[in-house]
């Protein structure tokens, strides 16, 4: 280290059961990154202070100055108010209306920049992973929920109030079932990992079930989108109808996206998104069946790069651009 | 007239049935229109001469100079090629890779710009019709078929190959009626006036479509969708029940879009909106039913208010701005 300081900046993916952050230098390259647990039932107060000891854990481990750290930008679950820094609503966390970004700012002096979870990691695959390129380009998790977000004319959007990117809770199947949002028959569930699972327990108590019921060794309960990936990959024929329909439902609504957006390039990750092909080849035949031909042609659809890193890579991005561009919502500058 | 050259633009707008052309000044001011007929069945060379007679005729009404016109716009159905000006595939006019900007840039002496029709009446909705202020915003024609045009961030939004906003073509009902684009269960083969009449006639001849028989005194051919909106609004409970299905559709779809793009902003135009509040208010309660509702409170949907007109100033607009702007992919230029 010499005397000219440092443009580094920290990432920070604020989960339900992890907190992921990252030191990266100005080319976004990583340094270091810290995971630790969220522990939402100690309350905002905790897992704030954990989130600051992250911070100065990756300030002394690199063993630089706290001034070396331009921005610090956090991936949190939406909807929230980018303007104030605070969570609206996080039910994951157990959260309402928390101050999140203001707390980090003053402790630690930097500009905090805050935004959806999806949207950084689209952002983040979008620059550095698997969307490199991409002008137009749609990020989709597929996880215990579903969420995205939408890089158009190669720039975050974010739409009117900042709350653009709900793919999950379109509308495929107007009777469907009653989702967590309070619609029926929304994307989520009928194609996330939640649903998978329990679309799988209740088909294992029925005839042709048994496979199921045998890859969960009898115990239902513990049947989840993973068990259901394993059971459908060595041939259970019920397993895989299950995944098929519905990554069919996921295929449609990117087919719907396509017709609506004309994307260059669609990129999927997420947990459920790690059984590869199976998922791939559905999204990529609906796409093929049911969007306009020129349109389904110019898509690329393609997994995800950064795995757990996304999150944090994305928050750090995050902030090195809005501060790059002289973006004055963040709180504490 | 003074010696000093005016700032004129022409718009075009070249439908299946009638070519609409107006002459603005330079802040989309309407100076004259003219509407002709397009007869497609005299070739597209016929189709062109009559474009370009109406490009004379508004300049020598005016009493103007062909330099007077800065620019010439053309609103026409798509897939188009913006660059080379070439109509690729338009079924209504019976058109294959027809060059059109090129032939009227030569006659004329006037950059052309080529646009899709849906396009530019979203522009021309957002810049002087019930779209103004709006900075993300869809426009939606439901009329034979169902076209849409997105703006976003103020700008109008065409994808990556120029061919967004395919509102008409997103999957509803996976086993829906099959669609004109080869699609199953796409919107327009739900809810545009085509799809209306044609569940119109499937009723008129079943228990409880007597009333719509006697609306169209006894010809099952004559029943289309401005009669099947007769019908309803004169009480008739078959007729009723088939414009609410069309329009729950087309809510569940601009619901969508409000979760996917965050709209500030919703106008829908075309022939059907005209039955006014029996599509609007049933839009605007699938909307609150099934979109996020702090998304669904931040949405104004509303009826167009440019009419007719919509297409030639549309396409006058566009026009100004690609030339305001210094694009380059206008013909002629």
């Amino acid at each position: 280290m010499g005397m000219e300081s440092e443009r580094l900046f920290i990432g920070i993916d604020l989960g339900g059961t992890k907190i992921a952050s990252a030191l990266v230098d100005e080319d976004m390259k990583m340094i270091d990154r810290i995971v630790v647990a969220t522990r939402p039932e100690e309350g905002p107060g905790a897992v704030i202070g954990r989130m600051l000891d992250t911070v100065q854990d990756l300030i002394a481990r690199k063993g630089c100055d706290a001034g070396d750290v331009r921005a610090i930008g956090i991936g949190c679950p939406g909807p929230l108010d980018q303007r104030t820094g605070a969570v609206l609503d996080a039910p994951n966390l157990m959260w309402k209306d928390v101050s999140l970004a203001e707390p980090i700012a003053r402790a630690t002096g930097r500009p905090v920049y805050l935004e959806n979870d999806a949207n950084v990691a689209a952002l983040a695959e979008n620059r550095l992973g698997a969307g490199r390129g991409a002008e137009h380009m749609m990020y989709i998790t597929v996880s215990t929920g579903i969420g995205s977000g939408l890089i158009l004319g190669g720039k975050l959007y974010v739409g009117a109030a900042g709350a653009a990117g709900e793919l999950g809770h379109v509308t495929m199947l107007a009777d469907g079932p009653l989702c967590r949002c309070g619609n029926r028959g929304c994307l989520e569930s009928l194609a996330s990992g939640t649903a998978i699972a329990r679309r799988a327990r209740e088909i294992a108590v029925r005839p042709g079930g048994e496979g199921i019921t045998k890859a969960a060794h009898g115990d239902i309960d513990a049947i989840d989108a993973s068990l259901v990936a394993s059971a459908a990959a060595s041939g259970d024929a019920a397993a895989a109808a299950i995944m098929r329909a519905a990554f069919e439902y996921l295929g449609i609504a990117v087919a719907n996206v396509v017709n609506l957006l004309n994307l260059d390039m669609v990129v999927i990750g997420g947990g459920v998104a790690r059984v590869g092909d199976m998922l791939f080849d559905t999204v990529r035949r609906l796409v093929g069946l049911r969007a306009f031909a020129c349109l389904a042609r110019g898509v690329a659809i393609v997994p995800a790069s950064l795995g757990a890193d996304v999150g944090a890579l994305g928050a750090a991005c995050y902030a090195a651009e809005m501060l790059a561009c002289g973006e004055r919502r963040g709180v504490g500058r």
